[in-house]
C-alpha cells in the first residue's frame, strides 16, 4: 500500500508572501531535487546531514528560477518518515509554479489532499487519530478547539486506550488458548481479574464516548438559538458582543441547515448562534406557526436565547411570562436565557420589576453596550471547561465516537456473558470485536483503503 | 542605525495552509526562541549549530500551542546576518496569532515591511539594489520581469559597475593627489588612460540608461492600446487570447488611469492592454472627438491596435483607409498593427481583397479562434527579448534609472573637461559627483534613513 514515488505540494498558503515552501517526499526526493539545486558552497545535498538547512539557486537549463533555502530530512527522521525536502523560495506565485513544474517535469507527481500525512500513518509515524488531529489542528479557530487537536495530535486517545486494549489482547490469547484446551475445562484467564479489567474498559469507554457531545460541540461551536421577534436586536446583540473585540465573526453556510450562521469565539470558545426569528406578534403566540419553527430550530441548539423588548414586556407582562413558562417546560433539559433588551428606555422602577417578576433575567442594552459582560460570563459559565484545564482526553471526531460505541457494545457483551458464566468460546468472538473497534481507532488493523481515502481527503493539499 | 532588537513577522502568505512560517531576527533571537520551545530529544536551541532544523514543541506556562520544526541561523550566516530562528508551524491563523502573541509578549517587536531584507543590506549581506529586487522578484509575474528580478537580485547592475566604479575611484584619489601638488604642475593620473575609462563608464551607463524603456515594459507589462468601435470584438479578442492558456487575466486598477486595465501574458512577456473604444461610428471618423481621447491613450502605449469589423470594412473601404493612414501618420514611432475581425463572414475573395489593400493587415475571427496564432507571434515579434536571451543587465527600477542618468551627466562633464584641457580641480568635483551618484545606486554610502524607509516601505511584511 506503501507508495514511494516522490509527491510535490505547495505546503504553505497559496499567495504572494516573504517565502513559500514546497514540499517533496519520497525516496528519491533529495536526489531529485539535488539535480535542480546548486549550492552557494559547492554541497552536494545527498552528501549532506539529516535536518540540515542549505542555501543555494534552483535552477533549470542553466537559468537560475530562484535563490532558495533547501532543508532536508533523511528516512526515516522525516514528517512522512520517508527522505524529504523543504524548498524554502521567496513568494511569489510565479516562482511557486516554476519550481513545481519543474519537479513534476523530473520524477515528482503532484501529491493528493493529505498525502504526506497519510505516508507519515502507514510509514508508522503517527497513529491514525494522530494523523486525523492534524487537520483539525490546522482547522481549529478557537483556543478550545486548538488545544482539543493539540492533545489529540499528541496521541490523546491512543494514550487512553493502548494499556487498556494491550491488557485486554492478553487476555484474550489466554481466552482463545482455552478454546483449544475446551475438552479439558481448564482456565488460563483469571476471570475475577479478567472481569475487573473489562469493567475498567467499559468505564473508559463510557467516559470518552460521553465526552463526545462536549467535545464536538467546542469543536464546531456550541450551538444557541436565538428565538425573538424581529427588531428585538438580534444583530445589535451579537454586533455589541463582537466589539467587545474577544470575538471573530464568520459567516458558517449551514449544511444541515436553512440559515447562515455567526460565530462568535468569547473566552477561547466558540458559539454558533443560530436565527429563528420566528415569533409573531400576537397574545396567541404559543399556537402560532411561527413559534414552531422557531421550536424545531432550538431542538438542535444546546443552549436557547429568548431576547424580549424590555418596553413591550412592561406592556403586556402576561403573556411574555406564559411564553417564557412556554419555553422553558418544552426544553427542560437544555438552559434557557431570558434576555430583556432596549432597557435604555426604561425607569428604574421598571427593570426592578422585571427582574422580581422573572428569575434569572437578564437586562441589557445592546445598543449602548450595558450588560454585555454579564452576557459573556453567562454564556461562558453555561460551557463546563473544566475537562479542557484538566487535560482530559476529549473525543471530537465522529469516526472515534462511532468505533468507541461499538466496542462499548461489544464488551458489554462480554461483561454479560461472563456474568451468565456462559462459555468463553461465546464471548471471545464479542473480545475480538471489541480490539477490532478500539484498533480502527488508531488503524492498528489494515485500513481499508476507501476509509483511508475518506479521511485524507479533508485534508488540504500539502499536508 | 542598525537595530539589534528582535523583530518576528508571519514570513508565508497570511491564511490557512499545511504550514506556516514565522521568522525572528536580532541578537536574542535564538535565546528568546529557546525559552518556549521543548525539544523533542531534549537538545537546547543557543548549543546547536548553524543551519539545523530541531522537532520539539512551542510552548506556553505547560500548555502545548504547537509541534513545529525550529530552524537556526546563527549571526551573520543568516538572511539578515543576525541571529535568526524559523519557526515552521501548522498553518493556522490561530496558532499563528498565538505564537507571534507569544514572542511580542517576550522581547520581540512586530518587524516593519521589508525590515529583515533592510538589515540585511544593513549588515552587509547585499547592496540596496540586490535588497530592492527581492521585493521585485516577490512580485514578478511573468517570466520576463521574473528573470530581469532574478538577475538584479544576483547582483546584475552591481556587478555592470563595481569593477568601473573601483578604477573610477582609483583615478579619483590620483587627481586629488594632484590636487595636493597643485603648485608642481605634476599628472599622477594618466589622461590617456583615464579618459578611456570615461568613455567606457559613458558607454556602460549609456546603455544600462537605454534598457530602462524595455526593463521598465517588461516589468509593468507593454502597454498596448486598442482602438476600435465598440462591438469591434475586443472582448471577445482578449477572450480568445486567454483561452489559448499561455496567459493569465488581471484587472489592474489604473493608477494613473481612469480605466481598468486587462494583462495578458504571451510566451512570458506580460502586455497591458488599454481599451480605448473612442471611435464613433461615423464618416468624419478623424474628427470626432471619440477618437481624439483614443489618440490620447494611444500616446502611452508601446503598440497600437487598430480593431475592425472586417464587413464593414468592405462596405466603406475609403472610410477605413483614411483611418489607418491617420493612425498611422500620427504615430510615426509606434507600431501600429491593423487587425480586421470577424472574417468568419467573408467570403475568400473579400479576405484577399481585404489583405491587397492594405499592408501587413492581420486577418482574424475572435470569435471561431482562427488567426490568434497569427496575432501572438506579431506581438511578441515585436518585443526585442534578445536582451533578456543574452543575459544583459537590464534596469527596471527608476531609482536606479535616475542615478544613472546624474551619474552619466556628471561622467560627460568630467570627459568635457579632459578635452577642453581643463584643470583637474575643476573636474574633481564632477568624478566626486559620479562616484557619489553610482554608489546611491548600490547604498554604498549612508544611505538616508527617508530613501530607505521609503525603498522598503514597499514590501511584505515579513521580508
Amino acid at each position: 500500500m506503501v507508495q514511494n514515488d516522490t509527491i510535490i505540494a505547495l505546503a504553505t498558503p497559496a499567495g504572494v508572501g516573504a517565502i513559500s515552501v514546497i514540499r517533496l517526499s519520497g525516496e528519491e526526493a533529495i536526489n531529485i531535487a539535488s539535480k535542480f539545486f546548486t549550492s552557494a558552497r559547492g554541497k552536494r545535498l545527498e552528501a549532506q546531514k539529516s535536518h540540515t538547512i542549505h542555501l543555494g539557486h534552483i535552477t533549470e537549463n542553466d537559468k537560475v528560477l530562484d535563490q532558495v533555502l533547501v532543508s532536508i530530512f533523511k528516512n526515516p527522521h522525516s514528517y512522512t518518515g520517508e527522505n524529504v525536502v523543504e524548498i524554502s523560495c521567496h513568494g511569489s506565485s510565479f516562482i511557486q509554479q516554476e519550481i513545481i513544474q519543474l519537479f513534476l517535469q523530473n520524477g515528482c507527481r503532484m501529491a493528493d489532499n493529505g498525502e504526506f500525512t497519510m505516508r507519515a500513518f502507514l510509514n508508522g509515524k503517527m497513529d491514525l487519530s494522530q494523523a486525523e488531529a492534524v487537520a483539525d489542528v490546522i482547522a481549529s479557530n478557537s483556543a478550545a478547539s486548538h488545544q482539543m487537536a493539540i492533545q489529540q495530535m499528541r496521541g490523546g486517545i491512543s494514550n487512553e486506550l493502548e494499556e487498556l486494549r494491550g491488557q485486554l489482547l492478553d487476555f484474550a490469547a489466554l481466552i482463545e488458548l482455552e478454546l483449544d484446551f475446551s475438552g479439558e475445562d481448564v482456565e488460563f484467564a483469571d476471570r475475577t481479574k479478567f472481569k475487573e479489567l473489562v469493567n475498567t474498559i467499559s468505564t473508559v469507554l463510557k467516559k470518552l464516548i460521553d465526552s463526545f457531545a462536549f467535545g464536538n460541540a467546542m469543536k464546531n461551536g456550541i450551538p444557541v438559538a436565538i428565538i425573538g421577534e424581529p427588531n428585538v436586536g438580534k444583530s445589535t446583540l451579537l454586533n455589541a458582543l463582537l466589539n467587545e473585540e474577544k470575538a471573530i465573526v464568520s459567516d458558517i453556510a449551514g449544511t444541515t441547515r436553512d440559515a447562515i450562521e455567526d460565530e462568535l469565539i468569547i473566552d477561547g470558545v466558540a458559539f454558533r448562534f443560530i436565527d429563528t426569528a420566528g415569533i409573531r406578534e400576537t397574545d396567541d403566540v404559543v399556537e402560532s406557526i411561527g413559534i414552531k419553527k422557531a421550536y424545531e430550530k432550538a431542538e438542535n441548539a444546546q443552549l436557547i436565547i429568548f431576547l424580549i423588548d424590555s418596553n413591550k414586556f412592561v406592556q403586556n407582562k402576561k403573556a411574555f411570562i406564559t411564553e417564557i413558562e412556554t419555553i422553558q417546560e418544552r426544553f427542560p433539559q437544555k438552559r434557557v436565557l431570558v434576555i430583556a433588551n432596549k432597557i435604555d428606555a426604561l425607569e428604574n422602577s421598571q427593570k426592578e420589576d422585571i427582574e422580581s417578576t422573572v428569575a434569572q433575567i437578564l437586562l441589557l442594552s445592546a445598543k449602548q453596550k450595558t450588560g454585555i459582560d454579564r452576557l459573556e460570563n453567562e454564556l461562558t459559565s453555561l460551557v463546563n471547561t473544566g475537562a479542557l484545564s484538566n487535560n482530559e482526553t476529549i473525543v471530537t471526531n465522529s469516526r472515534h465516537f462511532e468505533a468507541l460505541n461499538l466496542a462499548l457494545q461489544s464488551i458489554n457483551s462480554v461483561r454479560d456473558g461472563i456474568d451468565a458464566n456462559i462459555s468463553s468460546d461465546l464471548f471471545a468472538i464479542d473480545i475480538r470485536e471489541c480490539l477490532r473497534h478500539l484498533g480502527n481507532i488508531t488503524g492498528e488493523y489494515d485500513v481499508d483503503k476507501d476509509i483511508l481515502g475518506h479521511i485524507f481527503s479533508n485534508f488540504c493539499i500539502g499536508k
